[in-house]
């Protein structure tokens, strides 16, 4: 048997501590499937003296995760740390210098700066892998990066963020308010104490942005993906799209068109029937919609230790199973020079189909004025309804609900700014997109 | 970039005409992808002068594959005949032999012969892919392979046939019989014209078979497999599973027991809002539940010339992005010969739900009766509804329905019996067992 592959982990939290018990508790296992053993020779995190339930004592401790990815006796640098920058990105950006293979989970640090570690990690012949870093356990981009090889991809989206479907399927199932689900999703640590970041769409347009390169061979662009969280929606938006077969889930698309690549993150309606519109709470989902293979849908946990440890272990074990300087595979599926430069579709030219609830005056002709503004934008209604309310009945204003045949954003947008500037509507519209498979 | 890639395609059908033609098409891409082109040099059929769409010219010619196999100008074999004896045999294990790496959509071959397969290419230092034999051109085998290594696994289960998922679809949209939707599936080639082996579970059988070895480390044993075909499936049963929430699926289902790993193709009810339940028509799925990850499923489509080149392409390209005599990887997912011993799990013992259809004489103390066997073999009722179908109102028999909470295979076949002793029963009883997420 060869000679044992070490191992230097960065970072000890939920993930990283995961991480280290199961490669001592599986260790023969992992010995026997891998050819050759895996040992944790060095570990760093801030606190030395915290219990964390797992014997690191074997190991080399670092307080600096840079200082033992460049002295380190390691062959893999495992990053589990996070962020974009600091300590996570000098560890990766060591390790790589000095020739190391990389693992890590880290989406923020891949979404900035993915093109530059792929390039070095290519200069260097080692591996950059990322499995745990889009969708957690889902094997996605070893799906992307290796199994779809030589198809021209076309779409691909998911929910992508466990704590966002979590809320979402909550408020549908128990009718509860979005503020209401955040709570309970802290409350049993499915949302930070500022979840800001999962429910405005930024770790779900992170991952977006890295599944894109991959999926289109285009260099990464996470500034360029349109955003919109699911705070405002409601019971309402809820409660209509069930009527109308739709569900609501948080997506990250992604998808080729005439005008460039569209990226874009944002709450949407998805029909009843789909195998996607059936995945609840915390799970997540990956579509990839490709010219040879045809619709691939992966299901799977998307957060968590132990499922989180399982693709980082997945992607050391595919280390192991390679004789050292053997592997080729570059990290974003093809050499990053290579690289096709991002051209951003505008997001003006999205073209689907549109669900729009507003308020309106309740007077006569209102009816004929929206359906007036719609003509005039070139937009056709597969459905309008008046929509009475509990309570609402006698109110001075009626809900008008209405779902549009594929059009595009700007027709849109003009149709509700002319409605808005007609001074019927009461209130803000709600205006949200229908993803079709 | 290192030199082209030779492949060999050993039968042009449906599949190799589809990678030939890709291949030829996409050479460029590939060769990105890759770090080296991948060139057809080499091909074999039955047929030379059979006009296939695509040109071999500048490929040598074989009429006989193992022929190629053993002299051609090649570094892969790829295996497309078919067939676990005969020219597809032959040729794979020519090639092993010489010392060349294999990819083969073949399921029949590795179900019968996969793990002595297996230990020629590790011995010769090549790699046996075939990713292709499970469920199409859903990436499982690379999944379960490599992406899960260290996992244990407890179940996997599936829909592997899609002229059978595509039939019994068909029979719940549009509420026809089993003989008509067959006849329609024939029609529009996704059925054989001697249906057989689909529709009596066998090739379902035998992706099982290769999928439990990979998921539980144990030698391939596809004559150990419990076999119940979807022939006998009526509109009562789809109707009575509708209103029960259940739909009907054609599943291979492998699961770890304390008596051994259980193996069986059946027709089975899943929970009407399950993920798996909403898979339709021709597609397939495939669930793996493990004790890290958690409950993986991936879901595309399970046949077809494109999607099955699909995968076989991304075998290619693993080979061609490895270099020569670098890989390691155990075609099942470690090495042949510590590979346990397959242990059958006795199908009496299975733990799980029934359904159970029935109809009986319409007289006094007939539920009673029933109830009192059920009680006798320790089986405990979710619910029982004597149902009065169609025309059937003022007839001397009745129809009930029963779903039981979990018991024993050997409970169920005991309280059949003893009910059929009893002498109301009129007909067979339908027996259908409940598969749970």
């Amino acid at each position: 048997m060869a000679d044992a592959l070490k191992i230097g982990v960065a970072g000890l939290g939920t993930v990283g501590a995961s991480l280290v018990r199961i490669i001592s508790e599986r260790h023969e296992n992992l010995a026997t499937a891998c050819g050759r053993a895996i040992t944790v020779t060095a570990v760093s995190a801030r606190d030395r003296t915290k219990d964390r339930g797992i014997d690191v004592t074997s190991a080399t401790w670092y307080d600096d995760p840079a200082a033992m990815a460049r002295e380190g006796d390691i062959d893999v640098l495992v990053e589990l740390i996070g962020g974009a920058s600091g300590a996570a990105k000098d560890a990766v950006n060591a390790a790589l210098e000095r020739g190391i293979h990389v693992v890590t989970a880290n989406k923020a640090l891949l979404a900035e700066d993915g093109v530059a570690l792929a390039a070095l990690a290519e200069e260097k012949g080692v591996l950059l892998n990322f499995e745990a870093a889009v969708a957690g356990g889902i094997p996605v981009i070893k799906a992307v990066r290796e199994s779809l090889t030589g198809n021209t991809m076309t779409r691909v989206y998911g929910i992508m963020n466990g704590t966002c479907n979590y809320i979402l399927t909550r408020m549908e199932k128990e009718g509860l308010s979005f503020e209401d689900c955040l709570k309970e999703a802290q409350r049993l640590g499915y949302a930070e104490a500022d979840p800001s970041f999962d429910i405005n769409g930024n770790d779900t347009a992170h991952k977006l942005a890295i599944l894109t390169s991959l999926a289109f061979g285009c260099e990464i662009s996470c500034d360029d993906i349109y955003l919109e969280g699911i705070s405002n929606i409601t019971q309402d938006d809820i409660r209509a799209a069930a009527e109308l077969g739709y569900r609501i889930k948080l997506l990250g698309v992604a998808q080729r068109t005439g005008g460039g690549i569209e990226q874009r993150v944002h709450p949407t309606m998805v029909p009843h029937d789909t195998v996607i519109a059936q995945v609840d709470g915390v799970t997540n989902a990956v579509a990839i919609e490709s010219d040879i293979l045809g619709d691939l849908l992966m299901v799977g946990p998307g957060a968590g230790g132990d499922a989180t440890a399982s693709a980082v272990l997945g992607d050391i074990a595919d280390i192991a199973k390679s004789r050292p300087g053997a592997q080729t595979v570059p990290a974003l599926g093809r050499p990053a020079k290579s690289l096709e430069p991002y051209k951003r579709a505008r997001m003006r030219s999205h073209e689907g189909g549109y669900f729009i609830r507003m308020r309106v005056a309740d007077r006569i002709g209102v009816i004929a004025a929206i359906a007036r503004r719609m003509a005039d934008n070139q937009i056709s209604l597969e459905s309008i309804v008046q929509h009475s309310a509990n309570g609402e009945r006698d109110a001075p204003t009626k809900t008008i609900i209405m779902v549009t045949h594929a059009t595009t954003e700007l027709s849109i947008r003009n149709a509700v700014k002319a409605m808005e500037s007609d001074g019927y509507i009461v209130g803000k519209p709600q205006v949200i997109r229908i993803e079709k498979p």
